[in-house]
């Protein structure tokens, strides 16, 4: 499983205050803990900062980088903010998140050919969320052809399908479901991903909401999720969840997690 | 989701001291700490008691039997305990459990026609546990039509997978997932459930993997398992994945268990 920590956003508070203070020891420490709890990519989101979001993101990235073994995942939908960050990051990054959207996709897979980057690719056309899961299949069909056309490996690519909030849908999330089954047995070397925090919004008990569909999606052949890696109790699922799908061979994994006491 | 609540079971010491013990306050209170948590049927297992177990399960049928207000389930191999059971019991009861196997399906149909009880049906035969999804179709094929001939209703029929320790397994449980989905479109009618506590047998963090595998049976279409009612993280993740699959709408049900401190 990929797991990108979601955790540096400056729609929370203390992080706010922390970019504005660029106070980079507590930004760094928060990119550390998601590194040590078990995260592939370290998230950042400065997108509250309209007016300043590329220096923002510029200063982030420029604490973080080289600090931490893992690559960053650059979030915004702004191609400046995306240029800043590339101007300044040392290793790899993920691009989250390219489009079909003409400006975006035109402005962004110039930077995400020159760098190589994999990129998150969310289903969203003309400013449309398709419903179900056959328009998700038209759009995502799509998107993937796009960016192989432009020479973004399927292997580098992760389609996000942008799982609206359980508490505005009539239906549970069934069609997300069914659009991920279908989409994995179509494209079976394309990332799924998800962001999982967006599940729960406007319910109590969220975290047990965004468990309860990070499990369901992993059955289902979601390989890769932005969530919260301090959470030992998802990050426990996550894990017993791959030894179930036969993708931690004697739950060595598994058992090594449980002894060190990380899940 | 039908819960049958495992925890009067006398593999577990303190079962066994309260049975052997005649501390039907005991028993009696383990029956309605698992009926408040939200099970629909209390289990009543006194296997270990080789020698007594008809008279030792008479007694806890009828410690409990009309003291509680829902349905129990009689476990049990043997055709003499169920028999004793049922002489003493009040109200309906689900058995658990018939197979192929002769001796048992001959001695305990006459029962589950008698007292028209739902049966848990277990995918054995002649003594062998199939191995992958295909031949556990098999089985559960010619096992449904077999009790459908004998009168017992599709939505009487909870077939149970046997699903085995995880720590033995070499490709995770993907074949009980595999059957789980064909089953499921193949017998909409008939209920799939599972023994969670077998499956993370042998493992670290017993918990987590039961509730892993029990998200991801939910989503496969698995509706009914016999589990620990007490365990409240686990209570959560299945109110949860039904609100995601769309079987708890407005998420109703979600919310009011959260509310009320349940999950």
């Amino acid at each position: 499983m990929i797991i990108v920590g979601e955790k540096i956003n400056t729609s929370r508070k203390i992080v706010a205050d922390a970019v504005r203070n660029r106070d980079k020891r507590f930004i760094l420490d928060l990119a550390g803990v998601q590194e040590s709890a078990g995260a592939s990519y370290i998230d950042i989101n400065v997108g509250t900062f309209i007016n300043t979001e590329p220096e923002d993101m510029a200063w982030v990235v420029d604490s973080i980088s080289g600090n931490v073994k893992i690559p960053l995942s650059i979030d915004s939908p702004n191609p400046k903010a995306v240029a800043a960050a590339m101007g300044i990051v040392k290793g790899p990054v993920l691009i989250n998140s390219i489009s079909l959207e003409k400006e975006r996709f035109d402005n962004l897979i110039p930077i995400a050919q020159e760098f190589k980057c994999p990129v998150i690719g969310l289903l969203i056309e003309d400013g449309n969320l398709p419903a179900d899961a056959e328009s998700r299949m038209k759009v995502a069909d799509k998107l993937v052809t796009r960016l192989a056309d432009k020479g973004v490996a399927h292997g580098s690519i992760f389609i996000d399908p942008m799982v609206q909030p359980l508490s505005t849908s009539m239906n549970g999330l069934n069609e997300i479901f069914r659009f991920t089954a279908k989409f994995k047995s179509s494209f079976p070397g394309v990332h799924l991903i998800c962001g999982l925090s967006n599940v729960s919004f406007g319910l109590p008990n969220r975290k047990l909401v965004n468990r309860a569909f990070l499990a369901a999606m992993m059955t289902l052949g979601m390989d890769s999720a932005i969530c919260d890696p301090l959470d030992k109790e998802l990050m426990g699922l996550i894990a017993a969840q791959e030894a179930l799908l036969g993708k931690d061979q004697f739950c060595m994994n598994f058992i090594s997690l449980s002894r060190s006491g990380k899940i």
